[in-house]
């Protein structure tokens, strides 16, 4: 049984897992908490419904949290890691109460699943080898509560990692700040507060925080939808255009800079993130905007050297096609989805990390990549 | 009555005007015809339904055509302009038959009525002109047939001009050639056969054509809707992309050209466009890509210093919240949802006209302004 049908055009099916979980608002941000674990199961919000509707899918299996994330029920690379190290945690467990299971054999066979749900995000890959090297540590007596524990330190890390993140972001930027950002980088796609809303939260309580733009980030309109509903829960004031407006925005209007998110940080400083940036970075550069990506060192992928290496994603042609369920293009069009693209490290003024903010130098980067190996 | 309802969410309302008018498709394009004159009423296709269905609106006053394109039902700088003659030449018609009327004052505020219906095309403005000039030669007895007369070879002439700058266009490109589009520059938006999409159309004929992709051009996805459906009718391949990933595109993929449409050139050669032009123009450059304006000389401004003369309507927050009628936004959203952009004359390679190939120079310009007043 496929509990998450693939849905060949996404929100047309809706999910029917929830067993009624409503998890409590997050203390920090007044939003939904992305994912809860509750003891038995990962409650995870079904972002594919916001903001039409809150509800949450009840996975009970590794299986489940491998089809939500390939659906993108939970998106963004830091809530994919959290979820996938409960997935695998789940796995875990699972395998432990199989007497009749080769327990190693079993982990294997579902970190494979999990790993190739999205292929972009390396906070997938990370989760996954932290949980694996606990089950390794513990073996296969402790495992379960181990693995399950880590998860959840994953999940309050997170949270903290990005407090710090956007702590550091509201220091370096201008008193009052106009931001332009794209996609959704904010509590939805992390375990909580998020990494470029993270600094946007936080310059609003510094006081700073003047306008916040957001590109609707066609085809999933994470922008239109995640952020902007992300935003409103907190009172934060925000402006939705559609993604071709980004330069003409720039240059009719102040915006101090331009803050994203990342799926994978390549070794020299190459950026990963939603389709889009690539775009919006060189339009920032010709109107002298700089340009920030907030990200967790766990986004560094010190074993891809430059963004040539990093795997891109290309999505269903049915996620342009069609919107909500209705389609607008016409039968028999041919379609170019890729749902990410490069930012060259030259068009990327710093990046803004919790431990502080970093430029895409040679230096810079060595010092990061030693803060990160340290841990 | 107000004939043709503001669409507050576009595609919501059907029109229901259409009177069963079932045009020929287009001999040159095989493509249902934008616009008929019946011989007593203007038969316009009602692009708000395209691609789902193929219907026509009967208009038979001034004002439902000001409606038509204020509501987009026809949009596309020539075509604008083709419609406002045939509105303005219904209006002489009807002021001719109230012999209480003051005749002249009648197709004063009938020319206002069309002109204020969108801002930007300049060929409304230049349309009506011409109408109007027919009309103060001819007086009031034989202004109707004369007016009717003068909007019926522009149309004819439109399609015309469109051959031949698509056959400019041809010359003038590479063999084989990868064309990138926005919006709708074709027959829809014209008479028939279209300028950007009348180059792809001669270069397909000619042999030449390789590859057409064209963003889907958020808000009204003019390209994933009316591009594609343009293109397909002939049996010309084209692939659909998200307009953020443009960018993307020309780093990954060979993309010998940009070819766009224009709403209104200043004398400086200063580019208003689909919203997204100007973003795509930056991009072009920062690839080498070159990129071209494919217009009518009705489309140069000369009255218009500079882009920053030329207005740039803002359409209702709707077009950018909804989508075919659903909501896709959160409650309470701002939106900025400017209809164009400027792109200035440096990012354009050259002009397509129906003259020939004019680069954005002091020297070109002045030449195809010496053209321009000699007609």
């Amino acid at each position: 049984m496929r509990l998450l049908p693939h849905l060949a055009c996404w929100r047309r099916v809706p999910s029917g897992m929830g067993d009624g979980i409503k998890p409590r608002a997050d203390s920090a941000t007044g939003a939904p908490p992305t994912m809860v674990w509750t003891g038995e199961a990962l409650a995870l919000l079904d972002q594919r419904l916001v903001p039409e509707r809150v509800e949450y899918l009840s996975l009970r299996d590794h299986s489940s949290i491998a089809m939500a994330i390939r659906d993108m029920a939970v998106r963004g690379a830091p809530a994919i890691g959290c979820a996938a190290a409960f997935g695998l945690a789940l796995a875990v467990r699972s395998a432990a109460n199989q007497s009749d299971v080769d327990w190693g054999r079993a982990i294997d066979r579902a970190s494979a699943e999990l790993l190739s749900a999205r292929p972009t995000a390396v906070n997938l890959r990370w989760a996954i080898e932290r949980v694996r090297r606990v089950c390794e540590t513990e073996g296969r007596e402790a495992a379960t509560a181990a693995a399950l524990r880590e998860a959840e330190r994953m999940l309050a890390e997170d949270r903290e990692i990005n407090r710090r993140i956007g702590d550091h972001g509201a220091d370096l930027l201008p008193d009052p700040c106009t931001i332009l950002t794209h996609c959704n980088a904010g509590a939805l796609a992390t375990a909580g507060y998020g990494t470029a809303l993270g600094v946007i939260r936080s310059l609003h309580r510094a006081g700073k925080l003047y306008r916040v733009y957001v590109d609707e980030t066609r085809p999933r309109l994470q922008g239109a939808r995640l952020t902007a509903w992300e935003l409103l829960q907190e009172n934060i004031q925000v402006t939705i255009l559609p993604d071709g407006a980004a330069a003409w925005l720039m240059k009719n209007r102040r915006v101090d800079c331009v803050v994203v998110g990342a799926d994978r940080i390549a070794a020299n400083g190459d950026t990963a993130n939603k389709v889009g940036t690539y775009g919006l970075a060189i339009t920032a550069q010709a109107h002298d905007v700089p340009l920030y990506v907030a990200a967790p060192i766990s986004t560094f992928d010190w074993r891809t050297p430059t963004g040539s290496e990093i795997p891109i994603e290309e999505r269903d042609p049915d996620e342009v096609t069609h919107v909500m369920g209705a389609r607008i293009a016409p039968d028999g069009v041919s379609v170019w989805n890729p749902s990410f693209d490069v930012t060259p490290k030259r068009l990327i003024t710093a990046f803004i990390t919790e431990h502080g903010v970093y430029e895409p130098t040679a230096e810079d980067l060595l010092r990061l990549r030693g803060i990160s190996e340290e841990r």
